[in-house]
């Protein structure tokens, strides 16, 4: 009987040294690959053109030393910086109810093609979504999809990480576009 | 003998399983809410406007077509870019010694009321702290608190994220403001 | 018997309990702090002076009252704002075969001595590499070593965490400077 105790103590203490082997590996190697939450926008971006002080919703306020604050750059925009605060809706038609607003800045950052660089949140005060998510990473607009980083994010939020899919919705020369951002969330709080 | 031992195999490989579909779950869904560190901190802004340039900790880099670079443009400030490189405080002493500095930007990113989006560090090189703390997030300014986030640290802040509350703690036109900032990180290596 | 089983499943709960704990308790604790990815990369950023307009993959977009948008500014260039496309390479030659673009800005943020910030991706679509690498942080230019914060990633470096640690490793004048960026990441998924 002693025997067969110390049996299952051994084989315990065994499956337990691989157990917690398994935890302190956990924060490197095992990583869920499927969404804790997924959510989908769009948001409408106005830029000003020195005519539509009304309407407009983003603003050249830095540019390279060959452009300006009214029009976009030569060289595919290079070095525009755009500072803006979106309407963000659940379908694709700009009239629909705002329930939040996507606010920063992007810059266009190359030469030979449209491509751009992205700081921005999503900021949520309504019944459905209280708090906001934090955005960062590279925008290759010429690209059907584009990834950024979900780089955090507060209220229903909280501590959140993930990945956004960016698609050009729509756009109507320089001075309208529509992105529709597809969130998918692995860790969430 | 043999039958006892198999059972005990049995219940231990039952748990095995059940424990180790928890570790694979655990990146997404255990998660503490209680802060592995608590800091607060002071910073201190005092805004070039063209006379002040021997004490002005910070400058509009960047403004809209309506705006210039010595004063905030109109409509809420909308578009102007402010680079900083601001003392950061223990207490709400701008005279008290400095134990790092908030370096970074933000800017103006609503008409219709004062809000802006944050990107900035706080460096720390002395007994108390060495290393930087990251942070991204929109700074609704009217609001008593705004939660940003922190997206990352290095030396003794290796990896930190966590939730940063500001406060204003003081203004004084548009020349100076005090934030305090309560940080709270929620993942310390 | 019986006892012997009661036996096996007591300890075995007693494990479970212990293990669980850890479990809850490993997002905020147990951490591996050796690096899942290490990556070693040089880039190579031509500033934009007004005469190099061919070579330059960068452009200073932004800058405070007393600089203009061809030469940085006085007071250790506080204040400009520079936005860029620079080549990624393996090794410190300019004129290797680049495996990427390092995309984003920077701003100068102190008025007594070189120092930056830093919002930027490291953009790949090789055969080595397909995806992005986010980064953010404070580099005090003057320190031979800097860290910043590696914020996020996708493709081949989706939802990674790390450090970035960076090294000026030449520079000529206000024209050309190369950095080497030792990337260590310690969240791989």
């Amino acid at each position: 009987m002693a025997l067969k105790i110390s049996n299952s103590i051994a084989i315990s203490f065994f499956l337990l040294l691989i157990i917690n082997f398994s935890i302190v590996e956990s924060s490197n190697k095992i990583r869920a690959h499927r969404p804790c939450k997924t959510l989908i926008f769009y948001f409408h971006d106005i830029l000003y053109n020195g005519e539509n002080a009304k309407n407009a919703t983003s603003a050249i306020v830095g540019a390279p030393a060959w452009g300006n604050l009214t029009k976009l750059a030569g060289q595919n925009n290079f070095g525009d910086l755009i500072v803006f605060d979106d309407p963000i809706t659940l379908d694709n038609n700009i009239h629909s109810n705002p329930i939040g607003r996507a606010q920063g800045f992007y810059v266009y950052d190359k030469k030979e093609i449209f491509t751009s660089w992205l700081g921005f949140s999503f900021v949520f005060n309504s019944t459905q979504h209280k708090g906001s998510i934090n955005f960062a990473g590279a925008d290759p607009i010429m690209n059907k999809t584009r990834d950024i980083s979900v780089i955090g994010g507060t209220g229903d939020f909280f501590m959140a990480r993930g990945i956004a899919t960016i698609m050009t919705d729509s756009f109507e020369g320089d001075v309208y576009f529509r992105l529709r951002v597809d969130i998918k969330l692995y860790e969430c709080w």
